[in-house]
């Protein structure tokens, strides 16, 4: 079993293991300014190990299409600042303690300090993407923020404990699919005109997030906290529905565990029982079997980039989000 | 005695009431899609009877430079959608139960929700802001919001009880005069090149920005509820040393009250011999020679723009601002 944490560099990230370098540098020199407590804070959720797949996403496509480096650079910087930006209020508002093994920015200093700090990095990643010279960014950029804000509220304020597949796919669209969409969309965008090309690009990112948050919801319910780096069953606890949940109820209305999970008896609380059902389930092979879906759609788009070593790598980021487990 | 809450619309108002309709237009068909629950709140928030004095300022600097209409209106939109987001996680930090005599969106709603809401209105700003046809419009925008919550970062990481003139006079324009440059520039930006206009209207705004904060500290101490909205005596009350405070305890070292105020006494009780003391004494005199220094620098800035009905206006809103009170 491989996965994405504890194996070495994935093959698709070597050729840009120098730009992402400069990413990291781009984003400590715009918050050099930073008071050194708040800095601290920042870096330890910028810095804990992330693998950067939205500014891969970035460069890879970028790169394939032979675009500005230095824009390039600048606008992956801000869809990290932005995804950063989003899971420190995320993280306060679910109350959750850990992110890739580190305590989140909320459990090291007040409510208060972190929603600033979250408005903070918004308000960097809306800096540097309206110093790329180019009239799309901005505006794609604070669509996907709206997008994002807007599932928030909506998981916020709705019951969660629907199981509903069409539900389930707008709010991964909107949480985790829209800005992958977003980072390959604005990057076809610095480096083309041609509308075939950047309609193909932003439909490959949609599909690799798409992909990319079922695979973590997978990874939810058949994963270690070792490889999660945040204990397992953290969906459930917080009563939400992901994809094998949601096709383990479709499949096992009479179980036990499907009036459990409905019935809002796992919030808070250890379920390995429940984990351990649907792991034993038809839910985990069909979870697989959408996410294949999605990621043969990506693949496909491809076909639109000339034969060249970027759309090599862009192939290989495919296979190796469908290696993450199986 | 004449204030800005109880008199009729002020006479530079009167030619931009048309289009300062539309700018709420243009806001609420902004947020059409905005969940029915959310959108009560918001529209509870923008429209409590504020004078959109931000939006006024963006639409008398761009009607009398001659610039584009639609874009201006769309820019004030921006503006106030800026303004209010920033209050709205203000008073969650602050704990501020009233704004306009309304209940500020904490009091209604979970504290999760509250930040979402800002956050929400943050992005629908820069979406509009990203839409206008101009370079600079969006980096300015970014940069002033980088500019007012590191202002919140330091007063709500700092101690708040040091009587120093120029941390005061960082501290409000990080918090006020910030966005008051920022509407004047932008809107100036948008009709000219020409770099002596976009100076003096950047100045302009600042002065009347740090006039503006200034006078609302002044209100603060010698104002009524009914004028204000809100308690009289709040900063003191939250441990912040507004303006006739600082004058107050530089020109009173003696006094037992400074002393009270020094130590922190005033945290959130009534503190109204303090007021009263305030009220008294040559601090508020002080307050106002400053005020009117600022209105003066802010006059002079408008020496640039050709004799016009619209430099008449400008003239008028300086004029109405320095007679909010005296």
């Amino acid at each position: 079993m491989e996965n994405r944490l504890t194996s070495p560099i994935p093959s698709f990230l070597a050729p840009i293991q120098e730009d992402l370098q400069l990413v990291e540098q781009q984003i400590l020199s715009e918050l050099v300014n930073c008071r050194p407590q708040v800095l601290r804070m920042i870096q330890q959720t910028l810095f804990s190990g992330g693998k950067r797949i939205r500014p891969a996403i970035v460069l890879l496509v970028g790169n394939t299409l032979g675009g500005p480096k230095d824009e390039l650079i600048r606008l992956a910087a801000a869809i990290e600042l932005l995804h950063n930006a989003t899971l420190i209020h995320d993280d306060l508002i679910d109350q959750a303690a850990l992110r890739h093994h580190q305590p989140t920015i909320h459990t090291l200093c007040s409510p208060q300090l972190t929603v600033l700090i979250g408005d903070y990095l918004f308000a960097y990643a809306a800096k540097i993407a309206a110093e790329i010279d180019n009239p799309g960014t901005a505006k794609i950029f604070a669509e996907t923020l709206i997008t994002i804000v807007d599932g928030e509220i909506t998981q916020y304020s709705d019951s969660r404990l629907k199981p509903d597949l069409s539900l389930y796919e707008k709010r991964i669209y909107q949480k985790t699919a829209s800005l992958f969409e977003a980072s390959a969309s604005i990057a076809a965008g610095l480096c083309t005109t041609d509308p075939t090309i950047r309609e193909a690009m932003r439909s490959f990112g949609n599909h690799v997030g798409m992909a990319f948050q079922m695979m973590d919801d997978v990874l939810d319910i058949i994963g270690t906290e070792s490889i999660l780096g945040k204990p397992v069953g953290s969906d459930l606890k917080q009563g939400l529905l992901n994809l094998p949940t949601i096709l383990y109820l479709k499949d096992y209305p009479d179980s036990p565990y499907t009036n459990r999970i409905l019935e809002g008896s796992c919030l808070k609380r250890d379920n390995s029982d429940v984990l351990q059902a649907i792991r034993e389930s038809s839910a985990i092979a069909k979870s697989f079997e959408k996410i294949d879906q999605h990621l043969i759609a990506s693949q496909k788009q491809l076909a639109v980039l000339p034969e060249s070593s970027g759309r090599h790598y862009l192939l290989e980021m495919v296979n190796y989000l469908s290696r993450r487990i199986h």
